[in-house]
C-alpha cells in the first residue's frame, strides 16, 4: 500500500497558554515548562465536521473512498460510531464505514488494519480519519491534563502501491492493563453511565497521570524501539522521519534523549498544537508532508503510547 | 483461519416480558407480538467482567491469546477502550488489545479484521469478544426499543487453519448515513456531552425507530444476500446455518420470508435473549455450536444490520 494523499484541519481559534493559565489557576510558565505547549486550537465544530474538512483535503478531486475508517479517541456519540457521521458530512452514501478505537493509537491500528485490507485486495481506496476535540473533555481542576489537550483532525487516503517495495514494513503493539487507570474518561459507557446519580463531573472529563504514564511508558517504548530495529534489521539512522504521538513536550523529546534518534529526525509539533489525542500522529505526518520533509521511498517510523496503557509502532516506506 | 473454540455468558437474572410490561406501560402481549421477545437477561456485572467469563470459556485450558479484539456496541467507558479492561479481568498483561466499533456489526467487522491478521501471519491466536449490557441504556419511555434489549457476552478464538479450504470465504459491508438517526445513543461523546446542560436523559439512552430501519434495511439486506451468493457462486441450500443479527423477531424471520433460507437454516434465539447488540451474532453462533448444529466444513453465513445504517455479511467454512 501507499499513502496517496493527506489532509488536516487545525481550527482557527487559538488558545494560548497565557489565556488558559487563569482558567486552571496556574501561570503561563507553569504550563509551558510542564507541557512544552504554548498554544492549542479550540474547535467550534464537532468531530465529524472537523474530520470531513481534513478528509476533503486528502480526497481532493479524486474518487470517493471505498472504505472509511474512523480512527479517533473519543466519539461524536455512543451510537452509531463516528464513521457514518463523517461519511454524511462528506456527502456520500453507500460506503462501508466503521471505527477503530485504541485512543491515541487509533490511527496506527487503522493504518495496519487498512494495509491488510489492501494487501488482501478487499479495498483499493481507504480513507482513514482521526478527529479529536479534546477541549470538550478538559477538567480545569486537573491543570496538567487540561493544559495538554488541543483539537485537530487529519486524514490519509491509502491505495495499493504499484511498487511492491513501498508500504507497511513492520507493525508492533502491546497493551498493559495495569496502566488503564492512568489515562481515563470514566464516563460515557456502562461503567459510569451519564444517568447514574453517582457519576461525577470528573468522571465525564479527561484525567491523566502524566508522570506515572511517563515512567511506565519509557521502558516499554524503549524496548519496542529496540525490538523493532533488531527485527527489521535496519539502522535508526536510515529512518527519514520519526512521527511520535505528541503526548507531551517531554514525551516527544524522549525519542531523542532515550530513543536514539536525532533531533532532525523527530517531528515535534506539540508546542503549537497540544496533544490532539488520536489526531496527533496523522497531523504530525500531514504537517511534515506539507513542509516538504517526505518523499517517496523515505522510511517513516511511527510510534506512540495510548490509554490502556498501549504502545504501538508502524514502519512504512513512503 | 478457523474458529478454534467459543464461549458465551448469559446472565442468570431473567426479566420476562410480563415483568417488563408494567415498566413501559404496555401489556405482555404488546411486547411479545411486536418484538417476538418473551424474556431477556439482565446483568449485574459490567461488560468487561461479562466478556471475561465468555472469553474464559473460549480459552479454556489453552494458551493466552496473542491479540484481544473487543467488538462490542457500547463501551465500558470512553477511555481507555474496553479491550484493556477485558484483558485485565482475564488476568493477563502484555497482550495487544484494541476495539472495533460498528455497533451490532462489530463482531463481523472484527471477524474479517482478525482473518486478515491471521492470513498475514501477524497473529496466531486472536480472541474476539462482544459484550453488551443494553439494559443499562433502556429508555422506558420508548417502549418498543426498551423491550428489545438484553444483556450477553460471547467470544471466539481464531487460529490459522491447517486446512487451506477452511476460513473466511466472503466479506461484504455497506453503510448509509441517511439511516444514522434511526438507531442512536446521542450522548456519551462530543455531540451531546454528559456535562452539557442541554443533554437530556433521552440523549443518554438507546433510541431506535424499528419500523423505519426495517423498511430501509429490508431492501439493502435482500440486495446484499443476492450479491453475495452470485459472487461466491454457491446455492443458498448449501449453507448449513445462517446466523443473523438478532435485531427483532420480525427481522430474524425476514431471512426466511424474504431472504430465501429455510427455517431450519436460520438460528433464531431472540425470543429468550432479546437483542444483545454486538453480542447477538457470536451468541447465536456459540449457542448453535453448543447444540451440536455445527461441524467442521459447514458453510456458515453471518448477516446483519447495525446502526449507521450498516449492513454486513461474512461467509465462512467452519
Amino acid at each position: 500500500m501507499k499513502i496517496n494523499s493527506l489532509g488536516y484541519y487545525l481550527p482557527e481559534k487559538i488558545q494560548t497558554s497565557a489565556e488558559l493559565a487563569s482558567k486552571i489557576n496556574k501561570s503561563e510558565d507553569w504550563i509551558t515548562s510542564r507541557t512544552g505547549i504554548y498554544e492549542r486550537r479550540i474547535s467550534d465544530i464537532d468531530v465529524d465536521e472537523m474530520a470531513a474538512i481534513a478528509a476533503s483535503k486528502a480526497i481532493g478531486d479524486g474518487l470517493p473512498p471505498d472504505l472509511i475508517l474512523n480512527a479517533s479517541g473519543v466519539p461524536k456519540q455512543t451510537i452509531p460510531d463516528t464513521s457514518t457521521f463523517i461519511q454524511s458530512k462528506l456527502g456520500y452514501e453507500g460506503i462501508p464505514s466503521f471505527s477503530i478505537h485504541s485512543t491515541c493509537l487509533s490511527f496506527l491500528v487503522a493504518l495496519k488494519t487498512a494495509s491488510n485490507f489492501i494487501q488482501n485486495s478487499d479495498y483499493k481506496r481507504i480513507l482513514i480519519v482521526s478527529s479529536d476535540r479534546g477541549s470538550r473533555g478538559r477538567n480545569f481542576e486537573e491543570p496538567e491534563s487540561a493544559a495538554l489537550l488541543g483539537d485537530a483532525a487529519a486524514a490519509i487516503l491509502l491505495e495499493p502501491s504499484e511498487n511492491y517495495e513501498n508500504g507497511l514494513m513492520h507493525w508492533n503493539m502491546n497493551t498493559w492493563p495495569k496502566g488503564a487507570s492512568f489515562t481515563e474518561v470514566r464516563g460515557g459507557g456502562t461503567h459510569k453511565h451519564p444517568q447514574d446519580t453517582n457519576t461525577t463531573s470528573a468522571d465525564n472529563l479527561f484525567s491523566m497521570n502524566g508522570p506515572k504514564i511517563y515512567k511506565m511508558a519509557r521502558k516499554y517504548v524503549y524496548d519496542m524501539i529496540n525490538q523493532d530495529f533488531k527485527k527489521v534489521g535496519i539502522d535508526k539512522s536510515e529512518i527519514k522521519l520519526v512521527i511520535p504521538h505528541q503526548a507531551s513536550g517531554l514525551a516527544v523529546k524522549a525519542y531523542i534523549k532515550y530513543g536514539g534518534f536525532k533531533t532532525e529526525q523527530v517531528i515535534d509539533i506539540i508546542s503549537y498544537t497540544g496533544n490532539c489525542v488520536a489526531a496527533s500522529i496523522p497531523l504530525a505526518l500531514a504537517i511534515a508532508h506539507e513542509q516538504g520533509k517526505i518523499k517517496r521511498g523515505d522510511l517513516i517510523y511511527f510510534i506512540g503510547t495510548g490509554a490502556g496503557l498501549s504502545v504501538a509502532s508502524v514502519l512504512i516506506k513512503y
